[in-house]
């Protein structure tokens, strides 16, 4: 067993992964990782992190792909004391104009693959009686959105299993929380917004109570507060980090 | 002006307020507190702070006494970045058996302390459009309490009040977010609940479900993500501190 921290982060290619192993590391973790690039590794070592990088594991989506992960970290340091995963698909539109394949295609994204991550690290956290889980959702689950109606609902769905989960495991010292994002600034929402057009930013930030798109930095600041090992007493909590929007 | 950032934490002799203030520190931060110890100054500033020390200060009660913590860190430091207040008065006993008067004292130390706390501080982060406001509430807050009636509805009311001045002051890059607290072990909580019996504590600890107390230290690294500059993109946010009990 390490007497060190273990947090798994299946995607550090993406989005708020890369910070948040930056943070985890800083503070005293080892890591296991999906897809860190090489540059990433270097500084994650930089920081006195042994790091296990799993490829192919930021496109985990079944939970022997998470399985994978998991597995990883407990062959390398025998035990995973953290773990955060991102998922979701978005589509967009009208509910009159939406499809059951629209329904079933977001229900993957955005239930089943957390499903899928929880069912594979959550045992191994019960059976050590040890562990903190942060899903990342999306502030869309928390109150309706116009033009996604789909994505909004099963945002909800995603949210609220995780909560269940929180109170299942609770007496086992598992603590699962949810950050939930929108308006955040990285390729992905650009591209999907329209937001790479300095015009249409604009309109976007006007939609942002603070005005401004969220950092993937900060936010990860954030995420690392529910993983670190620092403070356990909070379980089944549910942020949402979208600048005032909810 | 100081380049360093400076949080006031007005009660740095009692609660979260010691360990916070001592998160701070360590984070690069300068303080203002109210009635620290000279051990806890000590030891602040071998993290480097420059301290300020305000007599009397915990006991602030009022917006002037309020305005007085904030004015000791503008002269000192230029600016005050972020504030933390604790409050709260408990009344327990039936709601049929309670009188007015329990409901006006409870109100008291529930909304219009954190009232006049929020008077004092908000015009001055908003005037330099810059600030991180954390009020600690209970987590009796969001749900009722069998035998704290009056606490849990005007503890709705205080976590409601800091949600709205939150979206009042949303443009502003000012921050207010709320944390609520239960069954943390301290020395008040015990005495109120009985709780330095063993056999009472036990069957205290049966009613949480993670089936212990809350540490103040750990409660004081949740408070801290709140208030150290890391992360800014959320606002209006409550956090349930009760070991999975809200």
């Amino acid at each position: 067993m390490s007497e060190r921290r273990v947090a798994l982060v299946t995607t550090a290619n993406f989005y708020v992964g890369p910070d948040t192993a930056r943070i985890l590391a800083r503070r005293g973790h080892d890591l296991v990782v999906g897809d860190a690039d090489p540059e990433l590794i270097t500084e994650l070592e930089s920081y006195g992190a042994t790091v296990v990088n799993v490829e192919g594991g930021s496109k985990a989506r079944n939970e022997e792909d998470y399985a994978r992960l998991l597995a990883a970290g407990v062959e390398r340091f025998g035990q995973v004391h953290a773990a955060t995963m991102f998922s979701g698909r978005v589509v967009t539109g009208k509910f009159v104009d939406s499809t059951l394949d629209d329904l079933d295609t977001v229900y993957q994204g955005c239930v089943v693959q957390p499903y899928h991550f929880l069912k594979a690290v959550v045992p191994h956290m019960v059976a050590n009686k040890d562990g903190q889980i942060l899903i990342l959702t999306s502030a869309a689950g928390s109150r309706p959105v116009f033009g996604a109606p789909l994505y909004s609902s099963l945002r909800a769905a995603g949210t609220m299993l995780a909560r269940n989960v929180a109170e299942e495991v609770v007496r086992s010292n598992v603590q699962v929380n949810i950050l939930g994002t929108n308006f955040m600034d990285f390729p992905e929402f650009l591209r999907a917004t329209g937001g790479n057009d300095p015009e249409v930013r604009k309109m976007i930030e006007q939609q942002v109570p603070m005005r401004r798109l969220g950092g993937v930095e900060e936010c990860a600041y954030s995420c690392a507060s529910f993983l670190d090992g620092t403070s356990r007493f909070l379980t089944g909590q549910w942020i949402s980090y979208s600048g005032g929007w909810s």
